[in-house]
């Protein structure tokens, strides 16, 4: 079974997608807007929102302005996910460096 | 042109190989002893560790107790780069929603 932080590291592999991420940080887009800034055509950019929308990065609104035009907007609770995941690893980067330098100083030991 | 984030981001979208990562946040652990962990086969695991290396997330050292066996660890670089672009577009996640409030409020008005 595919789980949701598989889909959000895929959609997020392809630097077109990360830069509608990238864009939408500040605040929400139109899909004409984001395809004229990133150099894509629109069907190219729609294919790029319809994933980020099932991975569940992105979601969609009608604009307050003008009730026909759906503006996109950024969800982070996937990225936090992302952030929770990096953070648990954290942690232990400096352990891992120390438990390596230590194993070695062993076997080095156990040499002699 | 492919990039390193990309890359970084499709190696993490497998399950197999984030249970790698996690495995290897403490220690260096060899091919053997992280395929019987996982639960899958010597040559599935081979080809995991294979996509892991060329994608700099992890590295592989000959081990100090025997110099034949080779043991894999984790290079925290890339999950560093990781971390650095979702720390960028988190700044701007409360931003993004004042924003968004600011802009709702302004359409309302603009309506009134």
């Amino acid at each position: 079974m595919v789980n949701d932080i598989d889909v959000t590291f895929a959609a997020l592999a392809d630097p077109t997608r990360r830069r509608v991420i990238e864009l939408l940080r500040d605040h929400p887009l139109r899909a004409g807007e984001m395809a004229a800034r990133v150099g894509v055509s629109r069907p190219t950019m729609s294919n790029h929102l319809k994933a980020l929308r099932s991975s569940g990065l992105v979601d969609v609104a009608l604009s307050e302005e003008d009730g026909r035009a759906r503006s996109y907007r950024l969800r982070p609770e996937r990225l936090v996910a992302l952030q929770g995941w990096l953070s648990e690893l954290e942690g232990h980067w400096t352990m891992q460096l120390e438990s390596f330098r230590e194993h070695a100083e062993r076997s080095v030991e156990g040499q002699s």
